[in-house]
């Protein structure tokens, strides 16, 4: 399946197919990019799969550095980025050069930051190894490093050239690390598109039993729909604020418990449940609909409640939000399944009660 | 005079007028950004200036931090840029909210670049204060710290919501420095506009005398010139390259000595001299296209000859230019006074031939 991402000059294809690793080198040939290239990856992942696609760019006429970074969130560190720099001017890349990412979020993250960042941006793919990273991370240009106090705070937007997803590197990913990127794909249903959210409720048990087929058709529609969510909002002005569905009580609860407890799809899925009951709090969403919600996650083996919840220090972690704008930060909340609305008001009572809730037994 | 440079969503207003720093607080508002702001700036601009931005700002119900980085050059260090950020989060920014740059062309770099990396980018206003910033580089959205090995190299395109040029701080620039600006206005001329090259010419006295009603004119005619060319071609694909006329051997010159020897407009003046004289040795510009541009370079007090230019130096650095695409660096050449083209083929020959030349006498 090949998803276009219509941004005018700044278009790119995403292309999910199971081998898509081995086609890099023509693909970015085709593009009519410069010779020289860097290869951003880990040690883990250059071992699955650094080989063929280092093989592909050389087999079409590219030259290739390969820059090694930490793993995971360890990567996205100003000196890191900094080393980069110093390997992509070492190894001569110029303006017309490109830096690929090869594994998950964090290699993206940083590798993004750098190819946005090199004389003043350079020619930029995104090589996703993880579901987290295919449906969502490696989608619209959002790049970043952490600073020690804030994640993410020091970033781009800077759209890649090219994102080439297989889904068959889903298959080695340990499975809780499968499971996290799960709930993006639930994400993407519930505030996008009902028809999608229900393709997955039906496709669940294959889908935990990560069949290709199925992979390769519910990772491809979930591209599908965040890049028609980046096409109308590049640069997170106001609807792009959708994909933030459970990632406002799910980002303060990784800051609350340090990035260590929870991996983000677990944060996020206990943040969907929460927003969810916000909605129904509110007034605005039933019974069902934030059953429907909490049915699915758990059907693909994410947490929905969670015994140890500190309201306080979620509260607190809130308030430190990147998308607070003098104090108040916005809540995407869904009336319904397929659905979606912003809500300023949301009161601190209210999210101490919902996640009151969370800290029962699930039912 | 107020200049609007058209990008789209991205389009702002230059202001070129007297007293135009005390108004920066109401304008800002106008533009409905956020409550709070950082003030970006070095002691001695401070100094002269500091109260009048921060009396506006704060008149106009804007919360404002200082921060303080050091003079020229030496703010454009990527430790300087990590205290930027550490600032902005100490104080409190959101997206909303709003960096400005206080200085010449060092200051705002840094801190145009920090505005746009902090949180994947918040508001930017350029307030420069010396002709070379009015002029050229607030104007265009290039913002870059330096790399160890190369200037500039770290980077991004990042454009100001609001540029606000106050001629009158021309006045209180020590006589190189104002000079050099000049280097930037005379280039505007040759390769963009042949009415407003003689506008120069006649105007040199009144310009050098620093003539507050003639400053206001040619700035503002030389903002106007540069915006027509940052809105054709906003990330310098092509033709923002004109720009760089005079400034790739400039630039290499500039390189070759240590950036100690040259003021910037100083390098570009015998860069322009040298380009000039290259345009004639490849048979596209005549020998009173050449003097023309000499004639008035030498008017304003610019150097267009000198006897220690390291031809083989230059070329060495030209070969790093971060404009090289596959080792090819276009050259913008001059075939008369008012136009541009540029020329891909110059050869290391060409460029020794001229630069001998240039440590001849003048004449």
């Amino acid at each position: 399946m090949v998803v276009h991402v219509n941004l005018g000059p700044r278009s790119y294809a995403i292309v999910v197919e199971s081998g898509a690793l081995a086609t890099v080198g023509s693909r970015l040939r085709a593009l009519g990019v410069g010779a020289r290239a860097a290869l951003v990856s880990d040690a883990a992942i250059l071992a699955l799969y650094g080989k063929t696609v280092v093989a592909s760019l050389e087999g079409a006429g590219l030259a290739v550095t390969t820059v090694e970074v930490p793993e995971g969130e360890a990567a996205k560190r100003l000196d890191v980025a900094a080393r980069c720099w110093d390997a992509l001017l070492d190894a001569g890349l110029d303006r017309g050069s490109t830096v690929l990412a090869l594994g998950g979020g964090a290699v993206g993250d940083v590798a993004g930051f750098v190819a946005a960042t090199y004389m003043r941006g350079v020619n930029f793919v995104q090589l996703p190894t993880t579901v987290l990273a295919q449906v969502d991370a490696s989608i619209g240009g959002k790049t970043a490093i952490d600073h020690p106090k804030a994640k993410n705070l020091i970033g781009a937007f800077h759209q890649p050239r090219l994102v080439l997803c297989d889904p068959a590197t889903a298959r080695s990913l340990p499975q809780r690390e499968f499971r996290s990127g799960l709930a993006e794909i639930v994400k993407h249903g519930i505030v996008l598109d009902a028809a999608y959210f229900a393709e997955v409720e039906r496709d669940a048990p294959a889908l935990l039993a990560r069949d290709l087929g199925v992979l390769e058709r519910i990772i491809g529609g979930s591209c599908r729909l965040k890049a028609a969510v980046v096409e109308r909002d590049e640069q997170e002005a106001e609807l792009r604020a959708v994909l933030n569905y459970g990632h406002t009580i799910g980002h303060a609860l990784e800051a609350a418990t340090g990035y260590a407890r929870f991996a983000h799809g677990e944060a996020v899925a206990l943040g969907i449940a929460a927003e969810a009951r916000l909605a129904r709090r509110l007034g605005l969403a039933s019974d069902e609909t934030v059953a429907r919600q909490e049915r699915l996650l758990a059907a693909v083996g994410l947490p929905i409640r969670d015994a140890s919840l500190d309201a306080a220090a979620v509260l607190d972690a809130i308030r430190r939000d990147k998308k607070a704008r003098d104090g108040r930060v916005p809540f995407v909340l869904a009336p319904a399944i397929g659905t979606f609305r912003l809500h300023y008001d949301v009161t601190a009572e209210d999210i101490r009660s919902v996640l009151d809730e969370l800290r029962g037994s699930p039912g």
